[in-house]
């Protein structure tokens, strides 16, 4: 989230008028476009344009500048028009979200999205900390209201359909140890450790140590404390530095939930790393992430608000532009993306229920502005606009240790 | 293989001569190519050029024109020399091939590879007919002397690393059944389906119908005969046509091992295949295949005279050029390169046994032939050139029925 969310609205077609002819022609093509949705327009005097079918809940625009900015750049528009109160969702918010983002998706990119794939951030070590400071530093009270009690800011993984949050995300860490297939005495690397929970789970339950990177102070800080309450600190070595930094030789390296913070112009930055800090004979490696089907930007809403220089890759460009400049081999892909949407339906389930804290911490326009961002995540995950990978590589032609253990691949 | 393995040697090179300079010269530098992988180059007067470190094998060049095809276009002329007899390998003859392949791979394409991309086959339909006529049509009694007993001739996945044959192969059967959860009452459609074991195994355990399609005549009548004495010719349909020619809508669909003979000019087709014939709510498909870490040709002696026409794709591309354009997203991908490795092992073994039958068979060219592609196939998979890729995927959107089952991704 950037900043105190100053928005750039010009003021002056903020104010509601009388709806005219011109206002009725818009709403009539807001309405051809979300009407397969089952979604019903209305406009600030409660007029709505012809619509047939089914209504599942209704968009009501409060004014001409936000039905105007719908037309022409709905993502960012349909977020900070929420945001502000100028775009309002009557109905089960959820499900609106879910029919929108379900509507069949064009494959062809729109204009706006072939630049921001072709003017993709840099996201250096400077800017990365600030990207990073922005989202990460909002203060672990923030997070602890509606994340699990380990603070696991990741996809969990649901052994059953309603497994506990805490569960599920624990059910998550040991499926990640067992994918790397740990031995006690092996020595890992994580990159973007988050609050600690997957290193101290890894240190606890499988014996290895680890160095956890994260250029998150607040995160870090909190993960020091838990590591010494908990006597695992010699063990788990967190370190406030960034990823490009990380030196030495390790038997695993482990990333989850940090790839859609690297971007596409540092792949060959991370491919280098992983050659580098993996051991040639028995290394493995789990990269965990936000990807897609196909080559597309971030929703720009989430970019600009949530994110700043985000972006979710395909396997086929890890694997092209990561895996194999590295000279690993893909050892095993789970795409976890219904996962995903369970968990950030507890999340958001929670963070409902916190609503009024959050709002008391920050303010009404940030307790929004999260609501969407999870409400929206969810959306995007359970129609498949976003998938989870987990992928497992090796170095090519090694001895790959997972090939005759079958409890690695069992999500239980 | 093709046709009777006229080999396109000139029999005046061909002629032992005394050993001179420009063969000493020669030698030495085919022993620095082969040096790194303890093997020792040895001519046909018996002399070696200098060759320090542990020798785990020699190569035995017997005339000039092999020595010269050695250095020039090795694949091809380390294939057609050991198949006349003019090359020899003394030692571990697994062995010296696995630490041949082992040596460091160059990432780079030579020209010959880069030409072999450029003009990869057309493999239209009579082309595709006529490359599985050549190699799968060698006769049932041939495949039934060292396969297992359902002839199934694709990666086994072995349990525990004693496992027979037997029980790999029914256990892949059964792991490519639990990856697309099936049903009782799906129907499924199988393109590629050899000698119909996979299909019979899912009628038999899963009660599905299928529908096979093969275009190998032989494999076609053996696998009817099979499914009528099993009492399964209602529920499994061996259909001798090509896999483009597939009509109507399945549940599932599945190709185990016939990725490699599609070539990567047909995977547009393939794609508007897959999402014709799968149901866009509940459908899901596997594609079993070898694969590579890299683009690259397939090996130019196995392309020559083993599977004219076949590439072993990436996973990039068959997610790129297959998957994307279906509109299908990545489920689960199984890399289980050691699990074929193992299974040409166990091939190889049982053909070895019946050398002298298969020689009678056919002859002693066939016999080397045979011996070589599935000793080099398994040198290939332990040391990484060659990859056997398991893709699920499902329609992109879709419900995934995969998700919470934990059963679906156990390897045993």
């Amino acid at each position: 989230m950037r900043g105190s969310l100053v928005l750039p609205y010009r003021s002056s077609l903020a104010t509601p008028g009388r709806v005219g002819r011109r206002d009725r022609w818009m709403a009539a093509r807001l309405q051809s476009v979300v009407g397969p949705a089952h979604v019903r327009v209305e406009l600030w005097d409660g007029s709505s344009p012809a619509f047939t079918g089914t209504e599942i809940g209704r968009l009501v625009v409060r004014d001409r500048g936000a039905l105007a900015g719908l037309l022409l750049n709905p993502d960012v528009w349909f977020g900070d028009g929420y945001v502000q109160g100028r775009v309002e969702v009557v109905g089960d918010f959820q499900e609106v979200l879910d029919r929108l983002s379900s509507m069949t998706r064009p494959s062809r990119l729109s204009w706006r999205e072939r630049l921001a794939l072709w003017f993709a951030p840099a996201n250096d070590l400077f800017s990365s900390r600030d990207n990073v400071h922005r989202h990460y530093d909002l203060g672990n009270d923030f997070y602890a209201l509606w994340l699990d009690s380990q603070l696991v800011y990741t996809c969990a993984c649901f052994p059953t359909p309603d497994a506990t949050l805490e569960a599920a995300q624990i059910a998550k860490l040991d499926l990640v140890c067992r994918k790397l297939a740990l031995q006690p005495g092996d020595t890992v690397v994580e990159t973007g450790c988050g609050w600690g929970a997957l290193a101290l789970h890894m240190a606890r339950h499988y014996g290895v140590s680890v160095k956890a990177f994260n250029i998150s102070t607040e995160q870090v800080a909190y993960a020091r404390k838990r590591a010494q309450r908990e006597g695992l600190d010699t063990h788990v070595e967190f370190i406030c530095d960034d990823y490009r930094n990380v030196s030495g030789r390790f038997d695993a390296f482990v990333s989850v939930g940090m790839l859609e913070h690297v971007g596409r112009r540092q792949f060959p930055v991370l491919a280098s790393l992983l050659q580098r800090v993996l051991k040639p004979d028995t290394g493995r490696g789990l990269l965990h992430f936000i990807g897609r089907d196909r080559p597309r930007p971030i929703n720009a809403w989430i970019r600009e608000r949530i994110f700043p220089g985000s972006y979710a890759p395909t396997l086929a460009e890890v694997t092209t532009e990561v895996l194999c400049p590295a000279d690993m081999s893909v050892v095993d892909v789970e795409n976890l993306r219904l996962h995903y949407a369970r968990t950030l339906r507890r999340w958001r389930e929670r963070f409902d229920q916190s609503e009024a804290v959050v709002t008391q911490m920050f303010d009404e326009t940030f307790a929004r502005t999260w609501r969407l961002y999870l409400a929206g995540s969810e959306a995007a995950f359970t129609s498949g606009w976003l998938q989870l990978f987990q992928i497992v590589f090796a170095p090519a032609g090694g001895p790959m240790p997972h090939w005759l253990r079958p409890a690695h691949r069992t999500t239980t």
